[in-house]
C-alpha cells in the first residue's frame, strides 16, 4: 500500500521558465474547504497515475478554514493525458464539495497576456523586454492603448498594438471598454495585465475578467489608494515609497494583494524624485507579480492571496 | 575676507553619542522662510567664533519655501560659550524674520528622556539596553506606566518607574492624564516616548508636549491607522508590514514621520506571527527615530520632517 | 486505504514559541538520500499514529541528491508517546538507510542555551530579553564569559555566570577552552551561543558541539573573514554591511549559514558608525537563526543549511 | 560681506535629469587634502559669480584627510560663461595644491556613453530602454560585442553595434581590444559599460579608461570573485546574493565600488534561479551607478567611492 504512492515521493526539480530546454510539466492548483484527508486523497491520485512531483506546497488558513495546494509534476512520469488526469481530479474535486476550485495547467500549453496601456512606457518595455528574453512564461499576444505614444514600442517587438480612444468624460466611457473587452476576449488571455493604464475599470469588466486582471498600483496599498500616489506620499512625508501588484476588482485599488515591495527616500525626494524611483519598485513588483500569476503560484481567496514561491 | 571663514571648512568628524570619548559640540539647528544668503550668514556667525564645523547638513524645500540647517561644531574650536553663540544666533535669527526657528544644544548637557508604556515590554527593554550601552545619546530619568507590569523591568535597570492607574471608562481617564503629565514634567524632559503607552493622549498632552513626544505605531502609516493594525494588515492581505515613528498631535497617527521600516511577511503569518515579527522592526525604528531626535537630527516644518542623518 | 492516512492532513496552525499558551507538539525533522516513496513512507506512520500535523515542509536538493522534511504534530492528537514514535521512526530511519538522520523533539522538553561571551554586551542583553519576554523557546541556563564584564548583566536576569579567564597567549588556552567545556557541557544544552565570544574554538571543541554551536560574525560571509571586519568592510569602501549567524567549524567563519541580513552605510560612516550599526543587524540575525535553531528548522548538509522558515 | 556671498544661498532644487525641461545647470565637483578654508573660497568664486546653488554637498575623510565637494548652480544665475567659470576654479584648484582635482561639467553638454557587451541581453536592454525613455542624462552612442548575439537588440534602439570576434585563446586577445579601444575611443565617451562583457580588460586598457569605465560584477563583492559568482554562492550556501557596480581597475573586480544591492535567496533556489534573480538586482545596480556617475555624483579617492546622492 505504502508502495503505491511512492513515486509522489520523488525529487524536487526546478520547474522555472528560463531554465532554456524544461521538461514539460503538469500543475495542478487547489482550493476547498480544509478537512482531514485531502492531501492523502490527492497524493493516491498522483501515485496512482505514477507521477513525480517537483514541487509541493501546502496551506491551511485557520482564519477562513480553506486549504490550498500546488503540486507540479512531470508530465512525462504521468501514464495520463493531461485531459485524463482533469478527470480524475474532477471527481476528487466532487468528493471535496461543491466550494471546490482547482486547475491543472498543462506547460506545453503557452499563456497569452493582453497588456492594457495608455502613456507610460516604464512597465509595457519592461514586460515586452522580459517577454523576449524567455523571462515571463507566456506570450504576450496583444497591446491595448488608450493613447498611440506606445505603439513605436510595442511595435518594434512584434506584437500587435490597438489604439482604442477614450473620451474625456468618464461618462461616456462605456464604448471604449466595450472595445476594449473585444480586443482582450478575443485572445482568450490567461492574463490581463494593467499596466499602468490609468483608467478605473467599470464592475463589470472586473467581474468578467476577475482572477485573471492584474493591476500595478503606484503606492503601498492600502495606503494612497486613487490618483497620484506619490504626490500623496509627499504630502504625507512618508520614509519609505511603494508599490503593489493586485488582481483588479470593483472597489478601487482594494483586489487581493500579490506583491508589495518599497524604496527608502528622503526629504530631499521631491514628487519627480519618488515618481523616477518609483518606477523601479512598479517593474520588478509587476513583473513578480505576473510571472507569480502565470506559473499558477497565485491561489486567491476572499480578499487575500497565498503565493506559493 | 575668505581667510575670516576658513575655520569652518574643517573636516568633519563623527560626532556620535557612542564613541566612547567624544568631544564635546555645539549642535546648531535652524529653519526659516528660504531667502538668499542664510548660509553665508551662518557660516560668518561661526567662522567669527572660529568653529571648527564637523558636520554641515542643508536643505531648501521648494513646495513649503523653507529653509532647514543643522551644523555641529566643536566646542573647543570656539571662542565663546554656548550662551554667547545663543545671543549671537538669536540676532541672526531676529534678522531672518519672525517665523525662524533655532536651537543650539551643548553637547555636555546630557538630554532627559521618559518613557510612557502600558504592559508590553519589548520597547522599553530596547530603549533601557541601549541606553545602559551607551546607544543612546540620553539618559532615562523615569518610567511611568498604567500597568505595573514593567516595574520589575524598569527597576532592574535603575530607573524611577511611577504608577498611574487608568480608569476603564475613557471618559473618566482626565486626572490620570493630568498626573501623567505631572510626572514627566517633573523631568523637564527632551523626550517623551510613547513606547506602545497604548493610550490616545488628549488633545491639550499633545500640544503641551509638541516636538518632543515621540509614539511607535506598529504599522506603515498611513496603512492601518488606530487599534490592532497587525489584525488589519493579516485581514488586507499585505505582503509587508511595518512600523512608523512619528511626533504625537491630536489627530491619531497623524503626527509627522520620523522614520519607518518593513519586514516580509507571507500567507503563513498569522496576526500571532506578524506581531512577533513586527516586534524587531518597531525596536529598530523607535529607537532609530528617537536616537535622531536626541541628536537633533529631525527639524519639523508642516506636517513633515527633515531628518539630517 | 485514503482513510487511514486522513488525519494527516489537518490543517496547518501555528506552533511559535511566544503565542501563550501553545500546545504540545512533536517536530521531527529528517534528512537522508532522496528516493521515492520517502513521504509516504513517513506519512503513513504518522497516519497510523492518528497525527494532526500543522506544519510540514520538504525539500529535494538536486546537487546533493539529499533529502529533507520537517513536520509537526500535535501531541494530543498522537495515540503514542514521544518515545513511542521514536521506536517506530528509528524503524522507519533503518529502512532509508545508514545515512539517516532525524530527530524527534517534544516541545514540552524545554531546550536548554549557553552563552559564550566576552566584553560586547549587545548580543546578550538581546538573547537574555528575548528569552524573558518569551520570545526564544528555550531557557538560558548559563553564561560563560572570558571577562567579567558582563557578570552583573547576566546576573540581572538571574542567570549563573561563570568567568573564564583567558591567557594573552594563544598557545597556552588549553586549560581555558577545557575549563568552558566543562562548564558548557555541564547544561547538556541543545546550542552553545557564540555571542560575540572573540575566541577562535579548538577544532576538537568545534568537532565536539557539531551542529550544536552557532556563531554570529560581524561581516556578510563570505566577505571578511577574520578580525576587526566592519574596518576590512571600510578599507574596501562596501556600501552595505552585514552580519552572519553560522554553525561553528574548525575552519574559521565558513561553517553552514543559518541566517544572514545587511544594512546600508556610505561614504560618511566611520569604521565606529559601521560598528554601532552593525549591531542591529548581529542582533537580528543571530536572535533568528537561534530560534530557528531551537524550533528545529534548520537542517545541514554537506557545508550548506535548509532553513524550513 | 556678507552680502557679497547671499546668492549662495538660494534653495536647492531638482536637477534630475527626468524632469521634462530642466534649466540648464554648472555641476562642480572637487576634491583635495582637507584644510581650513575650501568651503568658504569655492563659495567666494561662486558667489562672485552671482550663482545660485542647487545642490550642494561636502563630506571630509577623516582616514585619508581629504576633501569633495560637489555643487550645482543655475546657469542662468551666473554671470559667466562654463569656460569663464573653469579659469576662474583653475586659479583655486592651484592655491589648493597640486593633488586636487575638478570636474566643470555643463548639463548642457549631452555626455556619451559606449556599452560593451557580450550574449547577455538583460542589462544592455535595460541601459537602452532607460536612456529611450529620457531615465539616464547621456546618449548610447554606441555598443561593441564579442558576439553578434546582441546586434538586433541594439539596432532597434537606432544604436550603432559593432562585433569585434575575440579568439577562444585569451593570450591571442591583444587586436581585439585594440579594436575596442579603437572603436571606444572614437566617441570619447563620459563612460564606458561592460554591461556583462565577461571580459578581463587589459591592464593597459582599465589604465587608459580610469574613471570612467563601469563594470557589473554579479556577486556581493569582495564575496565572489571572478567567474560564476552565482555558483560559488550556492555552493557556499549563502542566503542573499547581490550584485555590485564598480570602477574596473587592473586587479579583477577589486576596483572602488559605486553601488551595491542584494536579495533574498534560500536552500529551495538553484543556481540558476540565483542567475534569473540577480538579473534584477545587477540592472538595478547598475542602472544607479551609471546615473550617479553621469551626472557626476561619484568621486574617486584611494580605492574607494563617495558618492553624493
Amino acid at each position: 500500500m505504502v508502495e503505491s504512492v511512492t513515486t509522489t515521493a520523488a525529487g524536487r526539480r526546478p520547474a522555472r521558465c528560463d531554465d532554456g530546454a524544461v521538461e514539460r510539466r503538469y500543475v495542478l492548483t487547489l482550493g476547498c474547504p480544509d478537512r482531514t484527508g485531502i492531501v492523502a486523497r490527492l497524493s493516491t491520485v498522483l501515485a496512482e497515475a505514477g507521477a513525480t512531483i517537483v514541487e509541493a506546497s501546502y496551506h491551511a488558513d485557520e482564519s477562513s478554514g480553506w486549504f490550498f495546494t500546488r503540486q507540479v509534476v512531470l508530465a512525462a512520469s504521468v501514464a495520463a493525458s493531461a485531459e485524463q488526469l482533469r478527470t480524475r481530479f474532477a471527481a476528487v474535486a466532487a468528493e471535496l464539495g461543491p466550494e471546490t476550485e482547482w486547475t491543472l495547467h498543462d506547460t506545453d500549453e503557452r499563456k497569452r497576456v493582453v497588456l492594457l496601456v495608455s502613456r507610460e512606457p516604464h512597465c509595457l518595455r519592461d514586460l515586452l523586454g522580459r517577454a523576449a528574453d524567455g523571462e515571463l512564461p507566456a506570450e504576450v499576444v496583444a497591446v491595448v492603448g488608450n493613447h498611440q505614444d506606445l505603439e513605436p514600442l510595442t511595435a518594434a517587438h512584434g506584437v500587435p498594438f490597438h489604439h482604442v480612444p477614450f473620451p474625456a468624460d468618464p461618462a461616456e466611457r462605456g464604448p471604449a471598454f466595450a472595445r476594449v473587452r473585444e480586443l482582450v476576449d478575443a485572445h482568450d488571455p490567461h492574463a490581463v495585465v494593467l499596466a499602468r493604464f490609468m483608467q478605473v475599470l467599470p464592475a463589470e469588466l472586473c467581474e468578467h475578467w476577475a482572477g485573471r486582471a492584474l493591476n500595478i498600483h503606484h503606492s503601498f496599498l492600502p495606503s494612497f489608494v486613487g490618483a497620484r500616489p506619490y504626490h500623496q506620499a509627499f504630502a504625507r512625508g512618508v520614509k519609505l515609497v511603494g508599490a503593489t501588484c493586485h488582481y483588479v476588482t470593483a472597489e478601487l485599488d482594494a483586489g487581493p494583494i500579490v506583491e508589495q515591495d518599497v524604496i527608502r527616500v528622503d526629504h530631499g525626494d521631491s514628487p519627480a524624485d519618488m515618481v523616477r524611483q518609483g518606477r523601479d519598485i512598479e517593474r520588478l513588483v509587476l513583473s513578480r507579480g505576473l510571472r507569480w500569476h502565470l506559473e499558477d503560484r497565485v491561489l486567491v481567496h476572499g480578499g487575500t492571496t497565498v503565493v506559493f514561491t
